[in-house]
Order: structure tokens, then C-alpha cells, then sequence
């Protein structure tokens, strides 16, 4: 990782966490559910969903803490969709981020509420928002539910478990990450240019930036299945290769998804160019995605 | 129930039904999905939440077509918590309305998913509401959150659970059934007037009718399990009393919960004295919510 890029991730990363965990600490709630909500939120995530509406923010100069909180909503997203994958009738993961899930500590029951309130929360503090005008809170919460929904995320996850069973050739596969993975991350990334009032063509770039760094993330992730130990992963490696789950080293062999890997990582960045300001956090951000090992 | 109130039921239901079936249908989404979303929103339900928006919306001679959109976001809300509270590892219930279950129909992972995108489409069709403001759809929006979320419905159903396996005194059965179920009955209530412009006074008046007619509500269905049948219910009668669950009846007999149904139902009509407009159809409807018989 870049210095420049751990900098920006120094500067921001206790501001975000803190938002986080203050939306819920503040709701008058039964305990219980609390406890879930924010065991899951603390669990370990790095964040790089509400870094990444930051990241945009600060490329348009725009210093509003609202960034934080959309930030958040969308770690709450991300959060109770982690949280309902690992239920028994899902993945049945018993370990995240190296931690026992939530259905483990918490049980089936509690867990799922957990989820559900995670999800209509990130409505909730979207639309609470101070300092920011209605038209973009309605903007923002229009998009946020299109993409987290079944036409967005749910819809990708929908399609994941029913293609389990079955070998899937490219295009469904990358189907599958644009709406599961792919439809946040750009939800994160264009939020950030609505808040900082970006042009339509700047916003267009973005997005288009967004949809390869999305699928690209997903490569990654895939590759480190094959090739990370459990340790790095705080997850079972190795487990999608068991499971004869299609991914992309399994349809283009280990050295063909590291190209695609590259291809998608040159056309992010080509998506910057047509950019007027300062991208190098967003090019350093990308190089991250594709080089992490966890 | 009176003529008038089966007058606008027929009026408004049908409008009701289609404008929920048309949110659904319309999205870009797995087919698999929408028929569990489908099935659960078409399983037979009396659509007393959005009849309450249209019914105080029609108080104040507010005609917009919205009123069934905010309507169909409350309904669909509902559905999710009946879907999601239905599961194994909640309520395990396989029968509701007379009819199986989601999970018992499209399987465990797949009604969770539907409950999921119904909870997050529900909060998109508000946003994307025409001929209403942004500031009243921000306002709507953050409504059905608090009302939905951890500090009423998911609040409420975790009390609930926790309640289960003891003896609850009559304030925490007031407590579990005012974030449960009466939250959101006073959204639908609330946001009738919201929609209508109605003043201060006015929605004030509205709210305390909502708490009244939300604990009426509670108490029927309470008493309805002891002296229905099954098959006026559609679900197990008798299935309280054999769980041991507390219940009115239980904490105050079967005539003490009469007698709590009547004052209840005496202090919603007298909050509606407060208001100037024609409320005869929202006295019918109290009216209707502490006679029904299913």
C-alpha cells in the first residue's frame, strides 16, 4: 500500500468507525439487538466501501462530515448482508474475518434481526442527515435501495445460490458480481461524487472507475482463495476450489484471471483520465484492490 | 362491519393490490425472487395499514395516487417481518393466512433474501414517489426506519423472543406490542396526514388514535386466539395459550382483556373529537379492529 493512500486511511479510518458505531449506540433499543449489530459492524471490515465515498469526496474538496455517515449507511449494507450470507440456510459460515459469525455468538434468531435492523437503518440515517439538501438525500436513498435490492445485491445473491450447484460460464459469473458485489461499490463511489456535486461527466467516469474496480475486487478475491492461506484471510482458503464453485481461475485458469485481473485494473484507470482533478488516491485505491493479499 | 367502511374498502383495495403487485413486477430481478416477494404479498392479507393511509388521507380529501404507494412501502414492510418471523429459527410457523409458509414453499434462503429485498424496496418506492416533495418523502422515509427498525418492529420481535420462556408483566406486553406492531400502524396513520398537509394539531390528534387503536388491535387478536377457530384465523387457534405465551387474556382473564379492548377503543374515538374533519370512517374502522373475527 502506498503511503500516500495509508496517509488518507490514517487520516479517515477513526472518523468512519466512529459514525458507525455512534448511529448505533445512540438508537433506544433493546440491548440484545445492539450488541449483534455492533458486533458485526467492529468485527474487523476494512472499510474500504465508506473510504471509498470518502476518497471521491476529497478529490472534489468536499470536507462535509456527511461523508461519513453515507459512509456508514453503506457499512451497514454491507454489514447485515455479511451477517444473513452466514446463516445456516445460506453459507453456513461459521468464521468471518477470523471471528465466530454473527448466528454463532448470537443465534439464528437475533442474527437475522440484527441484519434487518442494519439494513432499515441505513435508510434511517441517510434521511436524518444534517447539511444535506433533500433532493440528494432522496437521490442517495433511491440509489442506495436500488442497488442493495433485488435488483442490486439480494438479486446477485439470489443468483449465487443458484448457481452453486451448476458450472456457470463467464457472463453469468460477472452477472452475479455486478449485482452482489459490484452495485455497492459503485453505490459508495457515486455517492461520493452526489455529495460533492460532481458533473455528469465526472459522475459517468466514476462510475465507469466503479464497474471495473468492482469486478476486479471480485478477481482478487477469488485468486486469494487459491493462493492466500486461512491466516491472511481470517477465512477457510481453498474453500471455493472444495466446493466446485465457479470463480474466475476456475473458468480461466489461475494465470488467465490475473489478466483479466490487469485488464480490468488498466480500464479503471483509463476511466480517471477523462477526470479534471487530482486522482491519485483513486489509482493507488485501485492498485490496492488488485495487489491486497487479505 | 358498517356499509360505509366495506364501500371504501371496495373502493381503494383493488388500487391497493396493483399498486403492489406493479412495484414488484416491474423490477429488474432473479424471476425466482419476485415469485417468493409475490407470493408472500399476495398470501391474503386484510391491507389494514394501507387502508389507514388511505383512509386518513381521504379525511382530508387528499386524492393522490401516492397515498397507495406509501401504502404499498408499509405493506411490504409487513410482509417481510411476517416472512422473516415465520422462519425455523423464529416463530417456525408453517402455515399463515391459510396458506404455507414462504420458507416452507421457496425454501429458507430464498424467503430470507425476499424478506430482505421487500424491507429495501419498500424505502426505494418512497423515493421514488412522484408529485410528493423531498422533504416530505425525506420525512416519510425516516419515519418508516424509526418505526421499522431497531427502535419499533425489530426492536419489538426481539423483546418478543426474549419474552417467550417468561412470565411478562402488563407493562412489558404494552411495551412489546407498541414497538411490534403498533409502531407501524401509526406510521400508516401518520403518514396519511403527512401526505395531506395535516396540522400539527391535527396529526397529533391522529397519533394518539393510532396508540389506542394499535393496543385495541393487539388485545382482538389476543382474544380472537382464545375464543376463534382455525379456521376463521387461518392459523392454529389456541396456539398462545399452549406455548404459554403472555397475552392479555392471560395477565388480566378473558373479560379483564374485554374490558382494556372497550376503554382502548373509547380513547381512540375520543382523540378523533379533536379533529375537525368527517371522521366517521375512521371510527368505523376502530370500530372494525375491536369486532372483527379473524
Amino acid at each position: 500500500m502506498s503511503n500516500r493512500l495509508k496517509q488518507f486511511i490514517n487520516e479517515h479510518l477513526e472518523a468512519i468507525n466512529r459514525e458507525i458505531v455512534d448511529q448505533v449506540e445512540r438508537l433506544h433499543a433493546p440491548q440484545a439487538l445492539k450488541d449483534s449489530m455492533l458486533y458485526s459492524l467492529k468485527a474487523g471490515g476494512k472499510r474500504i466501501r465508506p473510504l471509498f465515498v470518502v476518497a471521491v469526496s476529497e478529490m472534489f474538496h468536499n470536507k462535509q462530515k456527511e461523508v461519513y455517515t453515507v459512509g456508514a449507511a453503506v457499512e451497514m449494507i454491507h454489514t447485515y448482508s455479511l451477517i444473513h450470507d452466514d446463516l445456516p440456510s445460506m453459507d453456513n459460515d461459521e468464521l468471518r474475518r477470523g471471528k465466530p459469525t454473527n448466528h454463532v455468538v448470537f443465534g439464528e434468531a437475533l442474527a437475522t434481526l440484527a441484519g434487518d435492523a442494519l439494513n432499515t437503518l441505513a435508510f434511517g440515517v441517510l434521511a436524518r442527515m444534517e447539511n444535506v439538501s433533500p433532493e440528494k438525500k432522496v437521490e442517495l436513498i433511491n440509489l442506495l435501495s436500488i442497488a442493495s435490492g433485488a435488483e442490486g445485491m439480494v438479486g446477485g445473491q439470489v443468483l449465487d445460490l443458484d448457481g452453486e450447484n451448476r458450472e456457470l460460464n463467464l457472463s453469468e459469473l460477472e452477472q452475479i458480481h455486478r449485482n452482489k458485489t459490484g452495485a455497492i461499490l459503485r453505490f459508495s463511489i457515486e455517492s461520493g461524487a452526489i455529495l460533492s456535486d460532481a458533473t455528469k461527466e465526472a459522475r459517468e467516469a466514476l462510475i465507469e472507475y466503479a464497474h471495473h474496480i468492482g469486478i476486479a475486487f471480485q478477481i482478487q478475491d477469488d485468486i486469494l482463495d487459491v493462493e492466500g492461506t486461512s491466516e491472511q484471510l481470517g477465512k477457510t482458503a481453498g474453500k471455493d476450489e472444495e466446493s466446485n464453485k465457479s470463480t474466475y481461475p476456475a473458468l480461466l485458469s489461475l494465470d488467465g484471471a490475473k489478466q483479466k485481473l490487469q485488464e480490468h485494473y488498466q480500464f479503471a484507470l483509463k476511466a480517471l483520465n477523462r477526470l479534471s482533478e487530482d486522482t491519485t488516491l483513486l489509482r493507488e485505491f485501485a492498485n490496492y484492490i488488485v495487489s491486497r493479499n487479505h
